[in-house]
């Protein structure tokens, strides 16, 4: 029996982008071949990734506006380094709002000055800093959108007249956002665009070959850019998924359509964390990210019995990440209302049991 | 109708691979959900990442001789790179053997002097270059076991004191080696391990850390060891490929069976090129590649007839590389005796043609 997948990520797709992929691993397009054995250069591949690509821009409403989608190899803990090789010359500011901001900082830091201008740190990331200035004399700001592992999401950007780049890798394709306002977005596949094995990378062209040093090519985003995300062999595969996920997405009706879904299942569930009594959210209310709700149990001792519960109600993929205990129901795009609703009712069911 | 596909990579794979593969993107482990939406962190696939990495030292014979498997991203060319970073201080030596020798070269030099102490250049790398010293004074020697494009291969190695450090991208677990000679295999699954989208990386342990330059976490062999290729979120649906391959080459025996085969496909496919008066070899004989077959018509007018004629045998990738031309039939692991002995028919067919 299909599980209610609430995974962080690796996490749900659509059913029917599960079935397709099935199915392409026997015989793709009709072509007497599996997908994951023809070649890279296949015109029935370049369609692919032509399409995804263009799926990419299109969702995000930046076409014709001087970017271009790439799909890399490495997963967004590449990108923290990328992002640095390809535009820091000597000093770029961040905002530390979690592990994951961290990360990209540590990674940075071999390349220039980093200036952390803004952190959630004192209190365990479990809000979003703001009333921040950003400098203008620095090469970027980076921030990160969702904050998979504390559940908290910027509402607003500060405003900045240097390139912004953000890690979207927990929110792309979510809500809409005037992504013109970005100059590199990035995320790992493996939640919003498919599974893991790819990172979609945005890059408006202008920001690229500022810096002085030489690249290596595969960490080059002018040389992916000029070879059309074909310099080398592309994960076919994690290509092929993200391309059905995003067409799935427009055929329901682009970010616009999804979003209110998403805003549904958030409140749905926000909804029932604050009025039952046994649990308590962790975020801040007015930064809670609509992707992963992170909530605690009120009294720790009940922990048992309601993990019993929702491993009863076929519910998967609920444990919170150590760094802040309790649960952490992430709820993307592929997650349907009635997972919610389940986790809801399991939810209601242990007040009444208690 | 199942082609009999002879493409260079992404390559054919064998059929109850792709078969369970399959089954795994719609329920894996009967766990009621796909492989592509679990956690990386479930133990379904940390078993999964596990027995990849087993299979992998077992099948080479590596097991207790202090080497570790790793399964990363980025292909073999992010491996050009890695290796450069983790292992030149100051100068490394190097073969050239085809373009993917020539690349691993130029990437390479970013990070130290290299110097190519042996190339086969002078006639469009049609051979493997031999007699050549190995001097003792340089950080490492690297070399291309197996040169996809041109179709050579090496019978031998050059003996060396320093560490060796190969890319088997074409040729990994096609035959029989003494692998312990080596320090640093690395190949691009897309060929004899998997899907394209990771690459397997075997490491001698203490060849690293030697450097004195700080390396990005990602780019570091020795943060990927320690993570047991979880540092990140691992490429999980192509890990899982790879294991369900290597774990169908075990149970025929191991690479001491499959080699036979390969040669088996290779003769056949050799004798006919040589007996065929309308074909000629591309590589000189003794350097020939098991995996690639790289020959060229006699007499090019005849090109439409023969394209036309494998074209209807059902036979799929046989175009050789724009700079061989002619054709490369390349017969990895997953190729059948079967479809070498079609294609071997329709030379036949076409000699009586024409
Ligand atoms: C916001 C964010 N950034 C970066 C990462 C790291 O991604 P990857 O594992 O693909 O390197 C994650 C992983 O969950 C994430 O949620
Ligand atoms: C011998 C060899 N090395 C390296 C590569 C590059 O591999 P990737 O495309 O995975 O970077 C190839 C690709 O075919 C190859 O055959
Ligand atoms: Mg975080
Ligand atoms: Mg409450
Ligand atoms: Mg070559
Ligand atoms: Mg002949």
């Amino acid at each position: 029996m299909k599980k209610h997948n609430f995974s962080a990520g690796p996490c749900v797709l659509p059913q029917e982008v599960f079935q397709k992929a099935s199915e392409a691993l026997i015989n793709f397009n009709n072509m007497g071949l599996s997908i994951i054995e023809i070649s890279h250069r296949d015109k029935n591949f370049i369609a692919v990734m032509d399409k995804a690509q263009a799926l990419a821009l299109e969702l995000l409403g930046l076409n014709d506006k001087g970017y271009k989608a790439l799909f890399l190899q490495g997963g967004a803990s590449m990108q923290f380094l990328m992002a640095a090789y390809n535009l820091l010359e000597n000093k770029a500011v961040y905002a530390d709002t979690g592990s994951w901001s961290s990360k990209a900082i540590k990674e940075a830091k071999l390349f220039g000055e980093i200036e952390v201008i803004a952190s959630s740190k004192d209190k365990n990331y479990n809000y979003i800093p703001k009333g921040y200035a950003v400098p203008s004399d620095a090469d970027y700001f980076h921030c990160t959108s969702n904050n998979t592992i504390f559940g908290t999401q910027y509402k607003e950007f500060p405003e900045t007249n240097i390139p912004l780049v953000c890690d979207m890798s927990s929110d792309i394709f979510s809500r809409q956002l005037d992504f013109s306002k970005f100059d590199l977005i990035y995320a790992g596949a493996q939640k919003n665009i498919g599974p893991a094995g790819t990172s979609l990378v945005v890059v408006k062209e202008d920001v690229l070959e500022k810096v002085s040093r030489t690249i290596p090519s595969m960490l080059d985003y002018k040389v992916h850019l000029d070879k059309d995300s074909m310099f080398n062999t592309p994960p076919v595969f994690a290509v092929y998924v993200s391309m059905l996920n995003l067409d799935w997405l427009q055929n329901l009706g682009g970010i616009q359509e999804i979003e209110k879904l998403n805003n549904q299942k958030a409140d749905l569930l926000y909804t029932e964390i604050d009025r039952n009594p046994l649990f308590t959210g962790f975020a801040t209310k007015e930064d809670r990210s609509v992707m992963n709700a992170t909530f605690n149990l009120v009294d720790e001792s009940h922990k048992e019995v309601f993990d019993k519960m929702w491993k009863e109600a076929n519910i998967n993929g609920l444990n919170g990440h150590r760094s802040v205990g309790g649960y952490r129901a992430s709820m993307y795009n592929g997650l349907t209302l009635e997972s919610v609703e389940v986790l809801v009712e399991t939810m209601k069911k242990f007040e009444n049991t208690i």
